[in-house]
């Protein structure tokens, strides 16, 4: 065999111009002798490492792992691999990996953990490493971005509370410091205040953090404050599962006593005691969207800065029902 | 400043002969600098590239993600980057995938991913790439793995249940093609067989794959050829899960009609309806545990062979109860 012929065989990019069976047996006999495409000679030859990190505040949590599962898929398809990581706050800051995924060269990096006023964006910027956020976005809106319509999906689920009958409406809120947080709030007091029914600071309490349990204190909290109310907005379904717990200790019933309503429709919450009625987000979708924004941003540093804003959809389960009729 | 001690500052391994203040001092003055430290440069000098690769048929899926979240957190805290890989198979085969990491020079491997007879794991040896199984071990044990206890566990559930006063208990498998599949199935027989009420091929029945859907779809087949029986040990908890929803359109209910335990633990099994009785299986420490025989054998790859076999733990919640008092 020519050694043009082996050499055109083993590039995947010129491969095409030879017949499929010749193909086959060239590659068979590399693997037989032991041959591998050198990636990372080719990265120092290229400048480019194919490689991208992915930062997200917790792997296991069902919210970011069908994002890395879809960001990887685009990523894979493409010749990329992806670098996840996982800052442990007790262990080293943010940055520390930021600068340890940089100094791998990575391609470009996903930030699916940045909080709204972020210095870690800036420094991404400054260091010229393209970077897309997911799910969370920064107040500033400086990169690209991948995030749900949170004030739709709020008000999707104030909507079907009004028309079940619901008038008190209470809203257990996640941490404000971070644009889910801050703006699901806001989607809930502009959806209520449009309906006449703007909802005053007792009506509302924040969680201390995204998580059943950080749902069950703050809906102690907010249940023995406001009594009367028939039914309760969760910021997402972790604290709305947080509310089930609280209202079991309570001796209170959902949905009869008490409507839930959660927000992301993650695995599973159509089983829970009642299946929960929740505002629906694609987060495999999200992670792919997020994977094509930063392959056309790798390509082109200085390319248009685009937002994709996907649409929520209000998924009605057992958890919510009208009102109880006042005694 | 003397320029060794810059350069002592800026290295992890020699920092500690300087005092702490001077340190910070250089780093942040680097930091400003843009200066980074290039991995990559220091990988061709070491031979190393400080990347491991993992391996998962499915990154979204609750078993996989606290493995993939205990590996990278052990794995980090030694400077060590975890790439992840979800071979799809419409996309491309497994060995691909091997031979991207190993182009990319990874200095080690986990694969969650192998069948029970697997060629996988002979090309990674064949390769002399460090390799640890985890979660699914191969049949010749040929490289190190970390594993639960599966013949134990189901030893556990059906003590359980024969405890309750159950007899005839079924057993809805997972693929025989893997090991918790196949080792789960061996320690149902084994453990019915104990107590003098061995199983036929009847009382079992095999899933397509270890899902809900799976687990509906092989739960119908079983129920409607065993009405009699009283219980079913499901080989994990998305297999017991698709029990749930065949019962429910049979209009038969747990625990009252069927008594049902699973196999894992995942989360939010404490909250479906009814809460699932489950073995516990601690994904997360295996996660650690693989990052540490994977790190043992990357700096002694003709070290010993460890398998590690972590112990399963009974958790009875409200799907399991004595059988109905026959009418």
């Amino acid at each position: 065999m020519h050694p043009s012929t082996v050499s055109r065989a083993l590039d995947p990019a010129r491969r095409g111009r030879i017949g499929e069976p010749v193909v086959r047996r060239i590659l068979e006999a590399a693997e037989r002798l032991g041959y591998h495409p050198d990636t990372v000679a080719a990265s120092l030859r290229s400048g480019r490492s194919n490689l991208v990190g992915i930062i997200v505040p917790d792997i296991a949590n069902p919210v970011f792992s069908p994002i890395i599962s879809g960001l990887e898929s685009v990523l894979s398809e493409r010749g990329y691999a992806l670098i996840v990581a996982d800052p442990q706050p007790q262990r080293s800051g943010d940055s520390d990996i930021i600068q340890r995924l940089v100094a791998r060269r990575v391609d470009g990096l996903v930030l699916a953990n940045v909080a709204l006023h972020d210095d870690t964006v800036e420094r991404c910027v400054s260091w010229q490493v393209p970077v897309v956020l997911v799910n969370r976005a920064e107040a500033e809106a400086r990169v690209p971005s991948v995030v749900s319509d949170d004030v739709a999906g709020m008000r999707l689920a104030v909507a079907h509370l009004l028309e079940l009958g619901h008038r008190h409406i209470l809203h257990l809120a996640g941490p404000q410091t971070i644009s889910t947080g801050s703006l699901r709030r806001r989607g809930f007091v502009e959806a209520m205040s449009a309906a006449g029914l703007a909802p005053v600071d007792d009506d509302i309490e924040e969680a201390e953090a995204f998580t059943r349990t950080g749902g069950h204190a703050a809906a102690l909290r907010l249940l023995a404050r406001r009594p009367q109310a028939t039914a309760v907005v969760a910021a997402n379904d972790l604290l709305a599962l947080g509310v089930y717990e609280a209202l079991r200790e309570m001796g209170r019933r959902c949905p009869e006593d008490l409507s839930v309503i959660g927000h992301n429709d993650m695995p599973l919450v159509d089983l829970v005691d009642p299946p929960l009625s929740t505002i629906r987000i694609s987060h495999r979708e999200m992670g792919e969207q997020t994977g094509e924004l930063l392959l056309k941003l790798i390509k082109d540093v200085h390319g248009e800065v685009s937002h994709v804003v996907t649409a929520p959809l209000l998924v009605v389960r057992r958890s919510t029902q009208p009102p109880p009729v006042p005694r």
